[in-house]
């Protein structure tokens, strides 16, 4: 990697915490609930062989703390003097081993380690306290290791941060009520702490403060910044263990009272971090083996870099509730930080399966019960309204704060670009997520439950095809009510109509066929063959409008509507007959022959320098848009390779390496994984949880 | 008032929270556990008589909230147009009422009162919950007015605010589950209400972006400004009530788990708005009861106008906590945020026996059960140790973070300066504070529970003076072990050796003095004639020592050393047997008259231009230093007045409008009331609560 100066989480499950580091200054640090990096000074070093002169990863400032301690003297003027001095490693000698589970930094005899396991949480309906307390402390443990071997002088080391709360002090940690722990922290929701014995911890002003502070004054509680300090023998090697913890008690949401879940499991801030560092062992095989399963893939060092990253920024923005005794499950959008944003919903939905299919249930059962509506219908320009049915939100609030039943907090009428409704969206994101489920887990219990939201949804669809149902075709051609004669939108907000229209758009057209393909299946399974006899014929429907606007050699992204921009997202859709293992449908001999071979012919044609592609072999969405996504991009490309059987080469060759570039971006990669690259930059859905679409390389083989 | 836009506290007792107003910009705003306003956006207007021109009082920034909104729009360049436009009303236009109880803006038709009363907390131990309720609701009740009776057209006018806590979002109050109350609020903590049916309310990017919003877009949840708008038709005037509400729920501390009184209280903030919404009448008969207070009053202007910001800033800065059930009554220092600031207790004790003087029994119950121990002495320059005894903590922690017994968050070893030890005033402070507490609410049950504690302090008041009965002076004359063979300070940390000096200092010998006294007929009314004899001999003593140090015209700052600076603070100690009522004890004829002349002809002889007075008459604590502090000029004033007799005139008459004037300060009254003025300008101890000293004006007559 060209820069290895860049952020990324560390960040336990289910917590909507993170500790955010690599970026030099202070830009990243202890984060909880935020939708950006904490911005703190955090303290990494070692004395250097001269005496008194500290040595630190690059990722603090040289800070004024002098005013900090001015504002108690104001009619003083003499200086406070610090024997220590402070200096970054120079960034050459600094080496970085950036894994899934582990993220590493070296500089001359310091070697700093920060394990962040990702792993699967048991449903918790059925799962033994023990075992989330395992997957769900908040915490992420460091391992700090002195070499001081050749050293000819004791060397002391330290870690320490510098928080930014506004309501509660820096404090030390270690009343010994807690298994001996120690440490420093901010309020009852910050800490970084050991059980190490020989580690000191104080509180001062400037961490040059700390550093050469007589004992008795360490828990000096005015200093605003803290850190752990450790003394290294001349001619001994040592590794010291910390927990960076996190932990916010109480009811954390309105409009629908939850508080974290781990508070069921852990009493408070100490409690996890004895937890913590008790675990250690285990923790320290499980980060070993999130390394292993990628370093054991046939994956590219390009592609293990940006799945490993991108998963790092799903689990930061996870957060597990409990309400009223049950979990309620989240994941945050990021910079936005909206709440189980369906379309994001849709995306995470193959890494969730994967880690917590419980979790995918539980948010389809939450988008029926509380964030789910049902409306009417309009043609575009035509007032007149026609039965509409059963959607869901957008999402489900921001920022803890849950919006009211049956609206999202995005979502406004009378518009028809960003901020417009996404109601045929969320409908078939429900139908994506759901059949998936149902088809990844056989959970026929809650199919049981559920079928007639299925049987709802179907009809919903149709409705929003067209009143006629000698008129369907397939498509989406009607918007909801909720628009007031404005005009629905998809997910791609921020693009142009190209991506930015949902009726007669190509990319959600396929998502369509995909439902309808889906629903089919399932409804045959339960025997209601009247049902599986409509999904069919409007899979059929979809399949031929589709194919039949091939012009040439591509398709337009909004059908019949006379644009003629071309857009790769056209083939998104496929991923998700593929997941099913329906082959059927994906033959290109068989029934949908006509729209694979249009969809491929599409994509080779549009994949081309100054269509879609950008000039240094990055992908681009639309032929009309700057704006491209990196989840969507990995989607693509898995749909290209594991569907469409593009060559691989085609596929992958220049592009992982121009999108590893985006996000090594020098001033950009402050934002860890971004999905929003206008023309390779990260502008937009940053700090983003979306990337983890790149899990489906893994199944690539 | 010279400058009308200073910011002020509005704020509930108990509840470390503040709506801060009044310095233009975005200055003020719902504050809660800050040390500083919150500086948000503060948006209170009216529609002009031209439709879509709002005019706005002057507490906001036109801020770029398109940022806000480009974040969610990375490829799209259409800008966002609202068709409102805002402007300040012309300063000069703006009228002000600035009392104890209300404060009120006027522009043009608007109209806005801000209602804060000032109210005693009934004992909790024996108080009914009711009254408890409409004590400690932390809410403050605001009333707008729109007089639209010559208008020509309906008008539009709001209320609003833009939140700035980096955990939560913006929301819109109104599940109409509490009693109707609707409203914008952030997260569970802040909130804007009303009951008022005709009030919509929403959110929004920025302010114009809801002003002419469609009603049903107004909830949308990405909004970071919220307001509530009200419509008054032309030909008609209206009041609309508004309650500013704070909750914080769950335990809130570390070191001592405390969480909010009120949360026994009330269970969310929508209960908090609905009380205070329907304890209007109450409310505003209790605020003009507050204004009454000082309108009736003897004071002048300049003395109601500090009086009342003094006491606005103690309200502000208190916090009465719940620990296992039981009150624990804090007040935070200002800027500082420091816990029960030791030497501003004593100065607070004036205000709080007149208001709740349960909390001084309970601040002094957390000095003893926590916040003691029990040290050796030392004299200056040796190493020796001498038997201490038992003193109290300079303070209890910070910004809700209690630090461990026996210390403070702010006292370290090793130092002779600021951050040193006051483990001597300290132990004086809790004398004054105790027997002041005694002498006035004659709580005899408490003070056979406490008699020991007194017992001991007297004991390590003596060990202080000198480890040999016989060469006792009644001064202090060592030093704490817990300084390391440092040097003990005072309070006034922050100025020279003149204040700055624990040891022979006048200032602390005069308090050194008044404790004595005060022990001396606590013990003799306990029978314990015993210790009032040794009381009494170090009264003599003491004031001997004092009296005898008289130079001339002056007696030093610090007696005995050299020390040439004349300090006002003297006099200071003499206000303790005044507000006890013991005429003897300042008889100038009687037995302490040689030090009660000592004092008078000393500060006769300081009190002058070039020693311990500013240029412009504001008064100079210390010859030597320019910081001087409103606080103690205010207990002074009284004491010179009061006790020494001196001329009214010379002691207020210049003095009161150059303190107002340093107030006023048009950069630094942002800081609202502060107390420590480095020639004239609030430089130190800002947004601060002890100014309530100035209670003791309203005992002269």
């Amino acid at each position: 990697m060209q820069n290895i100066f860049f952020n990324t989480h560390h960040a336990p499950i289910g917590a909507f915490a993170s500790f955010t580091l690599g970026f030099p200054g202070a830009s990243g640090g202890l984060g909880l609930e935020l939708g950006r990096p904490a911005n703190q000074n955090i303290y990494i070093g070692l004395e250097s062989e001269e005496p008194l002169r500290y040595e630190l990863l690059p990722f603090y400032e040289e800070v004024s703390a002098r005013s900090e301690s001015e504002r108690y003297e104001a009619g003083l003027h003499a200086p406070l003097a610090s024997a220590a001095q402070l200096r970054s490693f120079e960034r050459g000698g600094i080496r970085r081993e950036f894994q899934l589970g582990t993220d590493t930094w070296s500089a001359g005899d310091l070697t700093f380690r920060i394990h962040s396991p990702v792993r699967s949480i048991p449903d918790p309906e059925l799962a033994e306290r023990e075992d989330l307390r395992r997957a769900l402390v908040p915490a992420v443990l460091c391992e700090l290791t002195v070499d001081n071997t050749r050293g000819a002088h004791s060397r002391r080391a330290f870690f320490g941060f510098q928080g930014d709360d506004p309501y509660s002090a820096m404090r030390v940690l270690g009343d010994g009520k807690a298994d001996g722990v120690r440490g420093v922290g901010q309020g009852r929701h910050l800490a970084i702490a050991t059980q190490d014995a020989d580690v000191r911890c104080g509180l001062g002003f400037r961490l040059t403060d700390i550093l050469e502070e007589r004992s008795e004054n360490l828990d000096f509680g005015l200093g605003v910044a803290g850190a752990l300090l450790m003394d290294v023998p001349a001619g001994e090697r040592r590794t010291f263990e910390f927990a960076v913890c996190f932990y916010r008690g109480g009811i954390v949401t309105s409009g629908i009272d939850c508080s974290y879940y781990y508070t069921r499991l852990f009493d408070r801030i100490e409690d996890v971090a004895a937890y913590a560092l008790g675990a250690a062992p285990e923790i320290l095989a499980a980060s070993k083996a999130s390394d292993d399963l990628l370093a054991h893939s046939r994956l590219s060092e390009d592609q293990r870099f940006m799945l490993a990253h991108a998963i790092r920024g799903y689990c930061a923005s996870t957060e597990m509730l409990d309400r009223d005794g049950e979990a309620l499950w989240v994941v945050n959008e990021g910079e936005y930080r909206m709440i189980n944003t369906f379309d994001l919903t849709v995306d995470h939905l193959f890494f969730e399966l994967k880690m917590n299919p419980w979790a995918v249930r539980n948010v389809l059962d939450q988008f029926i019960e509380t964030y789910s509506y049902r409306d009417e219908v309009h043609f575009p320009g035509d007032t007149a309204l026609y039965p509409g049915g059963l959607s869901f939100t957008h999402d489900m609030g921001v920022a803890n704060v849950f919006s009211r039943p049956g609206h999202s907090c995005y979502e406004k009428t009378g518009l028809d670009g960003c901020f417009s409704h996404m109601t045929h969206e969320q409908l078939v994101n429900w139908l994506c997520c759901a059949t998936t489920y149902v088809a990844y887990t056989d959970d026929q219990p809650w199919l049981a439950r559920r079928l007639s939201i299925f049987e709802e949804c179907l009809q919903s669809l149709l409705n929003r095809d067209h009143p006629d149902p000698e008129q369907r075709n397939g498509l989406m051609g009607l918007d909801s009510s909720r628009t007031d004669h404005g005009a629905e939108i998809t997910t791609y907000d921020s693009l142009d109509k190209s991506l930015g229209q949902a009726r007669n758009n190509v990319y959600m057209g396929v998502k369509t066929w995909a439902s309808y393909v889906a629903l089919e299946r399932l409804f045959a399974a339960q025997g209601r063959a009247d049902l599986a006899r409509t999904s069919g014929r409007q899979a059929d429907l979809c399949a031929r409008t589709i194919a039949q606007s091939l012009e040439g050699c591509c398709i337009p992204a909004v059908i019949g509507e006379g644009n003629t921009a071309r857009i790769l997202s056209a083939i998104e859709g496929l991923v998700f007959p593929h997941f099913h293992g329906d082959r059927d449908a994906l033959d290109p001999e068989g029934r949908f022959g006509n729209l694979l071979g249009a969809l491929k012919t599409h994509f080779q044609n549009v994949l081309k320098p100054g269509v879609c592609l950008f000039p240094d072999g990055g992908w681009k969405l639309s032929s009309t848009s700057n704006n491209s996504w990196l989840s969507k991009i990995y989607l693509a490309q898995h749909v290209a390779r594991a569907v469409l059987g593009i060559d691989h080469a085609m596929v992958t060759a220049n592009a992982d390496a121009a999108h590893v570039e985006w996000l090594l971006d020098p001033e950009l990669s402050y934002w860890a994984w971004s999905d929003q690259m206008v023309s390779g930059r990260a502008l937009g859905s940053r700090y983003y949880p979306r990337g983890v679409t790149a899990i489906l390389w893994l199944s690539e083989e």
